[in-house]
């Protein structure tokens, strides 16, 4: 049972079946009525894994994340889906909970089902998984960036003028003494990038530069930021805002303040940053760092996507793109 | 370029290859190396999709679901990836944002990559759709149910009985004019059961059952669950408790609430369903109907990856498998 079978049933060529059977949109409705009429009369089953076998493209990508219990990496994936859809290609959503392991074998290409190209939100992928890569698919960064990945497009926002900007926005609201909640030592990080911009913000701005300012939290997650602003406090830190290296250690620093009877913009100013749906429904409504979620999400595919030998040989840096971003200020730092 | 090169260079058999290229953990770790070594200095590109095309199992199923801006579907998709790694599966997590077509897509098994089942949350697939599938995978339903849907195994809580629970609650708290956003007319469904349940249960207390109270949201997200309260306020509807279908609604109307100087809990207490991280950050922490997630995501896992014939034959009515929930009272509807 072949699709010239079905094709002969059907009156149609084996082009025609492989277009209906592949979902194309290009097989006017009664034709594709007819060769599905075929496929079930000879109970006929596709067989879509053989382009797999060929070794041509998949149309297929993954796309990993840490997690998807941050809105962040859900709104990501979404779009991603969606976005690819419409360039015909599928993404499969694979959850890597922060193991170096699961990471690896996505970068690696070891898993059961390969794609043509792997967009991925590191968490422990070290550069020595990089550079060991012989062979494997494509792989794309987003926002973590990994040293020394030959081959390897980073996308991400401005990270450090991002920062600069939230300090600006502070400054210039009478803010001068900023607890960072997030705040990472090792280069190159999303936390590190922020620190910096932080830092140099504030230097250049003549302030405070207490290093007690600068907390690392291990979750980024609302429990993570609750419970680091809660022990800032508790250390009797004095503070007038708080920069939330996301939008989820913002609303547990909104939910700290708020269980101390602190209130919020009045006497401490908050701001994170991914713009969650969730921060515009916050209370009160969460200043925030937005980035251009469809400009990453086209970037990346474009990236993914891009003709063979594209972008540079072996050897060659990874190329960085960087995806425009908006401070969004809402009631949570407005001019006290 | 063969398995059987790989094997003879490295002098192992071509099932230890086969077990390191699949990573199985059963080869001891020199063995593994002496392997990878083999494959890096033949340059062998281990053809993976092999098994698909013998027509074998995958060991990969879908989970589709309508978004994953909605947290619960974030987190089950994040849950069934974990779970479901523990049962040497993969699940590839597709987004079909309310479309009937791609919903249909895979229920059909009409993908690029097929799978040995779908376990899917539908929004838009039809009775027919499912009738009318002669061949695909094994069909698992979450949450929405279709009816006349053989041989498909459908996982949920007990809708009736939870919005029972929750009425009891509020009675019990004093309350007796509950609006309720999210009410559907047409069963099968969540919102209809949920709907069923709580007019079955407003009429047992013997309390008002002003159909103005019960409201259609389209949207179920915290849009949706604003505009729908701000807009029976306006009405002039008096009411001390709203029932929210999900916790996005129900985060919604808190910020309807507090947009007009009502108090809650004191003058309207509120209650979702699904405990979404968000709803114990909410101001005031949310209560909320909690699904038992894990029980969810393990009863989909075993309808999926029951044996063949498991179930009763083509013909039987789908069976249903409920799982546990709790009601789970925060600050949003302590007693007045």
């Amino acid at each position: 049972m072949s699709i010239k079978d079905v094709a002969q049933r059907a009156g149609v060529s084996w082009k025609t079946v492989s277009n209906v059977v592949h979902d194309r949109p290009v097989v006017r409705p009664d034709t594709r009525q007819r060769v599905l009429a075929a496929i079930e009369e000879l109970g006929y089953v596709p067989n879509l894994a053989a382009r797999d076998l060929r070794g041509g493209p998949t149309r297929t990508l993954s796309l990993v994340v840490p997690e998807l219990s941050n809105p962040y990496f859900a709104r990501l994936a979404e779009r991603m889906q969606a976005a690819a859809r419409e360039r015909d290609h599928s993404v499969s959503v694979e959850v890597s909970l922060g193991s170096a392991a699961v990471e690896r074998m996505h970068v690696l290409g070891q898993v059961p089902r390969p794609v043509d190209a792997v967009i991925i939100s590191p968490a422990a992928l070290s550069a020595a998984d990089l550079v060991a890569r012989r062979s494997g698919p494509r792989v794309v960064l987003l926002g973590e960036r990994i040293p020394a990945a030959e081959n390897v497009v980073h996308v991400a926002i401005d990270n450090i003028a991002s920062a600069a900007d939230v300090v600006r926005h502070l400054v210039d609201a009478g803010r001068s003494r900023l607890l960072f909640l997030g705040a990472e030592r090792t280069p190159p990080s999303t936390g590190a990038d922020r620190t910096v911009g932080l830092r140099a913000a504030i230097r250049f701005a003549g302030l405070d530069a207490d290093p007690r300012l600068l907390r690392p939290v291990e979750h980024w997650n609302r429990e993570g930021g609750r419970d680091a602003a809660l022990a800032a406090l508790d250390e009797g830190l004095e503070i007038d805002a708080v920069v939330a290296a996301n939008d989820l250690l913002g609303i547990g620093a909104l939910e700290a303040l708020r269980s101390r009877g602190i209130s919020v913009p009045e006497e401490v100013a908050v701001v994170g940053w991914d713009d969650i749906p969730e921060a515009a429904f916050a209370v009160p409504p969460l200043s925030t760092v937005a980035p251009d979620v469809d400009a990453l999400v086209q970037a990346a595919l474009d990236a993914a996507l891009a003709p063979e030998g594209d972008g540079g040989g072996a050897g060659c840096p990874a190329p960085e793109v960087v995806v425009p971003h908006r401070l969004l200020v809402r009631g949570s730092s407005a001019a006290s």
